[in-house]
């Protein structure tokens, strides 16, 4: 165990994390999984990752908390509506109102915190730019940015034997490739949540930017979302 | 009020960021102060940072709560002990252990976030690379590259009608020159607070790398420090 390099992994406890946490789990590095409590909605997707990290058997989960709501300014913290619509070709372009400022700085600050602790070199992040083109921060020049930051922002980039890697494996990926991409891994996406605005027993509303993207990846691969029988069967 | 340009400025409650929020006010900016509670040893510094915002008539003074005791790290933060030393020229070089992994990466991007909602393109940060020279995120070179990162990083950066600018008013400035620099707008170093290692009671304890750095600012100056006339008449 001590002989692998290890990995600060971000994970939501959505689809999109998961997926990224099974890839570094199959790249055999030693994991580190950072989530965040940060004012969301949906406190459900907590859940899922604790599930996640336990069946991934992480080295250690580290839930932040932060509190996003202090500034205000986004459906996903705000007393702003989390938009619906009734399909995917609804979506409406340019940068959503589920943006929450900085919010990727931020998790990546964090995750930078805990890299330089453990002497971790590798983060790992499910940013995506294809269905996510909306939001500034999943574009690849931003991640390299915020690399070439870090190696000037540590003591041990300065030091010169901690050069930050954040891995982005799904960047250019579609839904439907990332879950092929976890399937192929054995991720059970039942163990996910991807909803912004889940009902109060944590079930997917089936009608936000969320939820309608990861239908679309499902059938995209012909496969039956696992979450929703599962929730169908518990209802 | 309203026709003013808003910064977000970073306060500690410490000599630097107390003087850079005076500095900032005598540029006429709307001012947006922001503090955290991140695990610190020396809570007296927060104590500190309210009177000075009060003093200062700022907007509105947000404090973050985060734990960067999570991931241990700093003598400021976890279970190492703050150095003390008989004079400033004992001062080790190199990165100190007080040293806290990521810090203004972490405070930066808060301020960003809130920055972005604010729709401000102004935030102050009171780095000193001379003084501080062993901390890397506190030279103008990490400085520039979290600039460029912010601007890829936001809704209101891309959409380009912001244009983050990090002002640094300290950063080549000798603790003596801060002093005066303070003094000449007004700033009442008495409510201010420096210590690393403070007692219960919240008295510095003269003999920390902060401390000692202050005192010889002070000494250069000629003027002796009115926390310490303060504490001794409390005493």
């Amino acid at each position: 165990m001590s002989k692998k390099s290890k990995a600060v992994v971000l994970l939501s406890g959505g689809l999109d994390s998961t997926t990224v946490l099974a890839m570094a789990r199959a790249q055999d590095y030693d994991l580190y999984a950072l989530s965040f409590r940060y004012g969301q909605r949906h406190l459900v997707e907590l859940e899922s990752a604790k599930k996640v990290a336990e069946q991934m058997s992480v080295t250690e989960h580290v839930i932040a908390e932060i509190d996003l709501r202090l500034f205000g300014g986004s459906a996903l913290t705000a007393e702003i509506e989390v938009p619906k619509h009734d399909s995917v070709a609804d979506l409406s372009s340019g940068i959503p109102v589920t943006y929450v400022p900085a919010r990727n700085t931020i998790f990546l600050s964090f995750a930078l915190a805990w890299a330089e602790v453990l002497g971790a070199s590798d983060i790992f992040i499910g940013v995506n730019a294809l269905d996510y083109s909306g939001y500034p921060d999943c574009r690849p020049e931003y991640i390299e940015a915020f690399e070439r930051m870090s190696d000037l922002a540590t003591k041990a980039g300065v030091e010169g034997h901690q050069k930050l890697k954040i891995h982005t494996p799904l960047i250019e990926m579609t839904k439907a490739q990332i879950v092929q991409q976890g399937l192929a891994l054995g991720v059970d996406y039942a163990l996910t949540s991807s909803c912004y605005a889940p009902d109060e027993k944590g079930y997917p509303c089936g009608a936000c930017d969320s939820c309608l993207l990861r239908a679309k990846g499902f059938a995209e691969t012909g496969i039956t979302d696992p979450l929703l029988t599962s929730e169908s069967s518990s209802l």
